[in-house]
């Protein structure tokens, strides 16, 4: 096996465990010596063992002169747990191939020097394309401390989200709306607006075979015309945030609080969602699925609040002048100021067309 | 080589003219000895030899005893030549290999019959799939009498065909526009609506390196508000036949017959798509590219009246309530009305999105 497929295999670690590790990134290691794999593991939970020390118990005394491979740069600082450097050059290892740098301050190349120092070979940028791409939510919020926002929507061949009298039930198929509960899944949380809650009573829990984490719920309603008896306000599965201007009604707010709601009254009368996403980061929020409907894709396009969208597209056409597409708002007036994208991925999702984009910086 | 291989071999043969030889079907022919290809053709333009004629006269005196492999059933009747039956069996083949039947109601099963009555083994169906595919606007134009319909449409990522301010230039790139030069000469005509004449004059020509053939342009427009200026009028490089309603000034009439435009009046107020197809299938054209505007295509959904859509989307988002998307119209009430599709293939060309879905039936 090649230096890229020991790392590749990495990846592998650290994707299985990705959306299970907030506030700490994915991160998988493998420990290889002569040719054999002596060692292997990932993250599993923020405040537990990190990656390259699981693989490195599991090489118990063999690890000495062994190489180990590690999707992002080995910690230099105390955390819950210590330095993984420090336990790199304690085990005595020979050679250390890392993925990626870590941007985040605290490590930020420290975590490589101290290897380095220790006299131990370090090799970075091994599959580093692949590591980027996995720890771009990661970095985002390490870089700009808001959540790495995705827009997920479900649009027909004509790109429309519900029909002119707000049919959309349902647009995609059942394995695309599965594919949706993964995608909620991988995030710590989903915002929707207050029309989406007032039209679907979304529960908005994540609803696979096996069960699994919810997201936080976040809604946008400024003037906090939620009913008390909505599924994601007396669903507990999940935290509630609701969001609302300044001018939402005081009541209400305190019969929501009683209901268990953690309700965010912003400065504005209108909601920023400037000032949202960072009230998020500041609650350790790192990763947000937005599904909300055309407005509320219309306002985060209007801030350029987002970095990533997700298209599913189902095989229909529905037609209509007034039926709502996934993003409304004002919008452009010339096509040269449309929102650049970079279409990364397209893939089948049972009949449907699953298109991943990345907007572009 | 397979069976399979040398019919995989006749239909890339029949690919290469495809949009050449309306009315006729495109077919290729390719004829084999002792596994040796000793003939192979394709039947490049209505009234000149079929493909079956051209291999075999490749092939020459060592046809006797050889395998022919042909993508379409052979005529056995006289058209414009003679017919492919009688060649085959004047040439003493060994066995007739035919990818699929010729629904046409003047072969239909009997060109295969009066081979079998000559002794000739004949298997069908090899790559019959494959071939159905090909043969799909010819067997609905033998079938229904009117055009195989293709709407093409090209799109932002929020399904916008222009922005509120109506700016449409340009959204895709410009590998998709050249593709849309590609789609045009596969056709015998293209339609747009009076909106996109008066909007963006096109000239509506092929206009690739090599030079090609263009289709007929054909303009809806009830009113008969097209200005004798418009591009579509002036330039010669193909016919234009602009349709309108009964009550369409006559004097505009005389005015572009006079201007070389073939003008189709209906007899009813408000255009019929059915009834222009119809009239378009009487002309003998057996292809129509729809590139209309957001209601061209509105009529054309609401009428039913496509089998194929190909839509081309934009790593872009320009946003808008008032924005214009690919299909408008009344539209349904209820998603479980929608006009259901079939994706067939999904592709990048260069960074945009190239969508085929055919019309299920």
């Amino acid at each position: 096996m090649l230096k890229e497929d020991y790392m590749k295999f990495a990846l592998k670690l650290a994707e299985s465990v990705n959306g299970q590790t907030s506030p700490n990134p994915p991160v998988g290691s493998v420990v290889v010596k002569e040719g054999r794999i002596i060692g292997m593991g990932a993250h599993l939970k923020a405040g537990e063992r990190h990656a390259e020390r699981i693989a490195l118990d599991m090489a118990g005394s063999e690890a000495e002169g062994a190489d180990v491979y590690v999707t992002l740069e080995p910690c230099s600082h105390y955390g819950k747990t210590p330095p993984c450097a420090d336990y790199l050059i304690e085990k005595r290892v020979k050679r250390v191939f890392v993925a990626t740098l870590d941007p985040n301050p605290l490590v930020a190349g420290k975590g490589i020097q101290k290897l380095k120092d220790a006299g131990i070979e370090v090799v970075t940028g091994i599959c580093g394309q692949e590591a980027k791409q996995l720890y771009r939510p990661f970095f985002h919020f390490i870089q700009t401390k808001t959540p790495f926002v995705t827009i997920k929507t479900a649009v027909t061949a004509d790109g429309k989200i519900a029909t002119a009298a707000h049919d959309s039930k349902w647009i995609t198929s059942e394995q695309s709306r599965q594919d949706v509960h993964l995608l909620r899944k991988n995030h710590d949380a989903i915002l929707v607006g207050i029309h989406t809650v007032l039209h679907d009573n979304p529960l908005l829990t994540v609803r696979l075979p096996q069960g699994e984490k919810n997201p936080i719920r976040v809604i946008l309603d400024t003037h906090l015309r939620i009913p008390n008896d909505a599924n994601v306000i007396t669903n507990k599965d999940s935290e509630t945030i609701v969001v609302c201007g300044c001018n939402a009604s005081e009541k209400k707010e305190l019969d929501l609080i009683r209901l268990g709601v953690t309700v965010i009254r912003q400065k504005s009368q209108d909601v920023s969602i400037a000032e949202l996403l960072q009230e998020l980061g500041r609650r350790g929020i790192m990763t947000l699925l937005v599904e909300g409907g055309s407005e509320v894709n219309g306002s985060f396009l209007q801030e350029k609040a987002f970095q990533r969208l997700i298209l599913y597209m189902a095989p229909k056409l529905i037609g209509g002048r007034e039926a709502l597409t996934s993003f409304s708002g004002k919008g452009v007036e010339k096509i040269a100021d449309s929102l650049p994208l970079t279409f990364e991925k397209v893939e089948m999702v049972g009949p449907d067309v699953k298109i991943t984009a990345s907007v572009k910086e």
